[in-house]
């Protein structure tokens, strides 16, 4: 069910555009680029949480610091690695004496921009997921009091925090903690895309594959749950990735309709941050396209558009975000 | 034994320097100041492993890789993590599957110029250092033939060993590896240091606390196995760190007087490198300066005296060296 038919001129270009470039117009694309959000620098902001750059520093620091593992090694920045696109890599979360999780990393790249956390949507927001890794026993496994400890023995953390929350009179706290952390994944975000350049007006952009794969993406209904500024519409829907048996957000309401339900993942940098949904068993980007058509749209894409698609979520790969290694006390 | 008796100008500053700034002769160190040796930008460099931007750039690829470890998660940076001076702050290496080891972690800033690699040096540089911790059960735990194979799975790393082993047909080896590794970390250097300022003639570069904690590392004889451009001679010294059974350099040679001796650590970056010594068992870098005098000197020192030298060697910590974390495939 096509939103939009292609335009003539597409077909046109694709055919002719080796033999008479610059003599047929350019397919115009514009209308399927209105179907897109472009993704400002920076998400909606909680009036309580002022992202003043001493919090956002303070986070950074929280970010990288181990110490508040059980172990004393693992970081937030362990799972959510900067050099593998702020997620991992593998399929499913290894944390705490290297166990294995039950759900695969999501990037903090963004993830200001959703209206859900974890891929069961069990936090609204940032504040709410950040210390939930922090407690978890098959992730960092700490005791949050004692994380708390651990950071007030350092002078310079207790200036950090003082500097980040200068109303408090005891400012290390978990609420502290979990505001610093929002704050500063608030600031990593990729506006800078050759996608978001595309639906910001920049017609060179894209290259006439990723547009076709625009137009597909489009025509197939893809934008139904892939839509806002972060390609997802921070709701859940059943889908069965190959292996899972995770029960999902059913496991947050109870609801039967929420059974094997998962939250819509962004597709920005999605190119970088495979494998692929809730439990990372597919680890190939096209045979994701191919599978996400059967199971959400009913349909089997042609090999063709598979790889359109493919090239169009390719420019959703943005700059990735401006940070510092904090230099740690 | 002093090496040189403190100059009289110095105890006068001391005395008086409040009272008459400006009237007395500023305290002379420049005696002891020659004691120490400059670091260079760069340490000295195999003949057969070129320090091209290529092979440093795929070893920095490398050195943050957690590919190339079992679990998928561990990389060199997670015990030489860039945000804890390239070392770990916990007193001893925790590995695969939460595994502890039996030391603590050596920082790898200026640790090309190490003569001997390891605490009970094993081997003699760094491309013979390089591939022990992949593959050590303990660590990274993965066998190495796997960690090539994975690597050779990602063009990106074809392009990589291409670009920096030109010469090599299947540039993908164990020994690239190592020498992409090796000249990393011959990059992470810390020449900047207040310390290596004052050594190159900056009077104003430590304080007057500091160069007394100068004199009296002198003095006292501490430069006898700290010296040399990274204040270590990579020879191996017995010591009885508190807690420690471990046999040290003897599990290389089998020498009855290797028993419990270790390799003389740098100093370089030490404030910001602790806990100590080859267990770690000490977090307090002025109870490290006392235990060392007892034990490696037989002198028990002035509380002032240590205070000096913890000063002193606090201008040691250098500015932290550049380096990118990079995008891995």
């Amino acid at each position: 069910m096509p939103i939009f038919s292609r335009p003539a001129q597409a077909t046109a270009a694709l055919a002719f555009g080796a033999l008479f470039a610059g003599s047929v117009a350019a397919a115009d694309y514009s209308d399927y680029r209105d179907q897109f959000e472009p993704l400002p620098a920076l998400p909606p902001i909680p009036s309580d949480n002022t992202l003043s750059d001493e919090r956002v520093e303070l986070g950074n620091m929280l970010f990288f610091e181990p110490r508040i593992s059980q172990s004393g090694v693992i970081s937030c920045a362990t799972c959510h690695n900067p050099a593998l696109g702020w997620a991992d890599r593998i399929p499913l979360a290894v944390g705490h004496e290297g166990q294995v999780g039950e759900r695969n990393t999501p990037t903090v790249l963004n993830s200001g921009f959703f209206e859900a956390q974890f891929w069961d949507g069990r936090e609204d927001d940032l504040e709410g997921q950040a210390l939930g890794p922090i407690e978890d026993d098959i992730e960092m496994a700490m005791d949050l009091d004692e994380a708390l400890d651990r950071l007030a023995e350092f002078d310079e953390y207790q200036e950090k925090f003082e500097a980040a929350f200068p109303e408090k009179d005891d400012p290390i706290t978990a609420e502290a903690v979990a505001k610093a952390l929002a704050g500063f994944q608030r600031t990593l975000n990729t506006p800078n895309s050759p996608f978001n350049r595309w639906v910001k007006g920049d017609d060179d952009a894209l290259t006439e594959q990723q547009k076709r794969g625009a137009a597909a993406f489009v025509d197939n209904g893809c934008t139904a749950c892939h839509n806002g500024p972060a390609l997802t519409d921070s709701q859940f829907h059943r889908f069965e990735s190959p292996g899972s048996t995770d029960k999902g957000r059913y496991l947050v309401t109870g609801d039967e309709s929420d059974k094997f339900a998962f939250k819509t993942p962004t597709l920005l940098n999605v190119a970088v941050t495979g494998p692929y949904f809730n439990n990372g068993s597919v680890e190939d980007l096209e045979t994701a396209i191919e599978l996400m058509a059967e199971q959400q749209l009913g349909i089997e894409l042609d090999e063709d558009v598979v790889a359109d698609i493919d090239a169009f979520l390719h420019s959703m790969t943005g700059k990735q975000p401006d940070f510092e290694i904090p230099a740690l006390p």
